[in-house]
């Protein structure tokens, strides 16, 4: 993590870490400049993961009050759900459920290049049926602009 | 990486892996008994990728000549796809251009969990216009049962 | 109006009006020859979108109860949402609502082509998330052979 | 049917069969030593489309309690609900309903090629509005290594 | 065949049919009061494939120059290509290819209910890798009004 | 026109115009304060209408050459094209062809709410098989923070 420059990696490397290593590497994200949240969500419903999403963002500070920046957090969150679903946005509907840790990452896309700001969106958890152990790993990236 | 234990974790740790870090994370995961390659590609073309991953995985002998494991990969391969296009399999004909690092993984789908064979398919890398610097990551993971 | 002579601009025409204006373009499209209504419904859910705009068809006699009216209907409805889904068609499922005004058009494709019947279905709002403000434009249109 | 030597056409036939002839198939089928079950069931649900097939073939000992068995059967039914629904798998979110003979079977992909054990969901029936005859035929087929 | 009396199913047997009883099926589907067609194709083209189902509705006259009658057949050709590319209409893009019989019948949904026309396109045949044998069933039916 | 104070129906709007109404419209649109340009482009390469608007963009400076005006631009067209394709983004590939008229705006979403700029991709032209004649009307609008 501490050579990790890029808006991305650091969010996914944060939606993947465990235990005390998810503070440790949001605090090495913030100490580069990025501003950084997490959290966890287990759902059968797309609309509940995408307003713990939100939800997150809006108590943490990342996103304001004013679209624009909760519409570059929806379609960052719609892109990561892409890689969640791999073809169709749908859980419940199509008898899957999903346990995940989510990121949500504000800063330059790089740190050498640091002109603009962007948004990212890291997931990283387990999909499958609603039967104990039959799921497997899954993963989704969002990036948007600012 | 020391601590990971788990199949897709694997193979998005060494497909995000920058330098010497790559051949010591593939190595670890060797070690916990994981088959694993790697490799790199940069296309246009969606059909270059799928065989870029496709001749490393024979070559390396993660999957042999019985359709069954190349039906297992090249479906890994798709659901990979989906995180990286997010909405669409395309790339030259939407006018994206993508540089992938990617990496398969062969092995039960966490170390406690050793009855059955799965396989991963890892991707990370920038997708953008083919202009220089207008990219942003990307990334992508596909399991699927061998 | 006066100049528009092809059926999808006239849906789209009725559909964007505002006040007084939609009931001169519409008259105007009747005029020409076109069968024509209107409507509008706001909702989270695809269903009841698609069922207002197949209640108006029905009850202002657009569609007859044979099956195949209602088939060519229900595709240009299905159309008319990928605009406005752009990628999904779903709403509240993804946290989206939205509010329509739509029109449903029946007539040549365009005036100098008069020998078949054809149908447009138009639709323009808004679609956001569920906070006040926190919206934009969206349209659609759909159209099929009658 | 007794020329069929092929996994997905098996499915397929049985599945669209109707009256004597489903268990004169599927007895056709056991004969040349695939493995079959089948049922019915119509719903303006995907999930309980899903559940009814994944009951029927667990019922059967035709998928054990293993994880990767399910995963297969699972996909191949996603795959089967994709001609279905030709280009969203929704229902009743998009105001349709499906009354469907469903098939599953296992066996080699043909009776030369007896290597591997593929896994076949067939599926016939009809779709539509919710009204009486406002309805066409549909089918689908999804394949999977097992 | 002697008992289909309907428009997809017989689409689906025709297009399944090998050796002799492909014109058997078609002549007793003709005898019925069906229109009927039917040809072969392989390609890695998706355009290739409706080009030949295009070509041969109108060299047998099942559609004439009208636009109307194009338009049906062509997007009932794009809903079996649904069920044959399960998620993405696509093909050599994602180092896929298909060998395929096609049907195509004009005709009532079913004989008892011979009020309309309508037009199903059958699909039938193996796709996969472009290596010999690396390749399994696949089935489309798109059924549309006249 | 004149009453029109919305960024997507200005797009829009000036997409539908002829002849000389597209530099009345867009003259009013500019006296509002929207940043405008239009052109047209007919292909059957998605790739070709991405670049033929990129380019107007960029010529008449409503993007600037930063990565994230282009980022916008960009998941506004394939916002935009969505309507278009409606529900796959294609068009050779799947034997179509298309001419468009487009206009990018440029501004507040509405001239009440001018806090923030957006830009609206408006899209309108017909699409259709490689035949005269045999083509229908299709439009599209895709809207994006800037």
């Amino acid at each position: 993590m501490e050579q990790c420059s890029s808006l991305g990696k650091t969010a996914l490397l944060i939606a993947m870490a465990e235990g005390e290593l998810i503070d440790t590497y949001a605090a090495s994200a913030r100490d580069k400049g990025f501003a950084v949240t997490y959290g966890k969500v287990g759902s059968m419903d797309i609309q509940k993961i995408i307003a713990a999403i939100e939800t997150a963002a809006r108590r943490e500070g990342l996103v304001d009050e004013r679209y624009r920046s909760q519409h570059a957090l929806y379609h960052a969150i719609l892109d990561a759900l892409q890689g969640l679903g791999r073809g169709q946005i749908q859980l419940g509907n199509v008898l899957r459920t999903v346990g995940l840790r989510f990121s949500i990452v504000i800063g330059p896309r790089t740190l050498k290049d640091t002109d603009d700001l962007w948004l990212a969106v890291g997931m990283y958890g387990m999909i499958g049926a609603p039967i104990k152990g039959h799921e497997h790993e899954v993963c989704g990236l969002g990036i948007n602009h600012l």
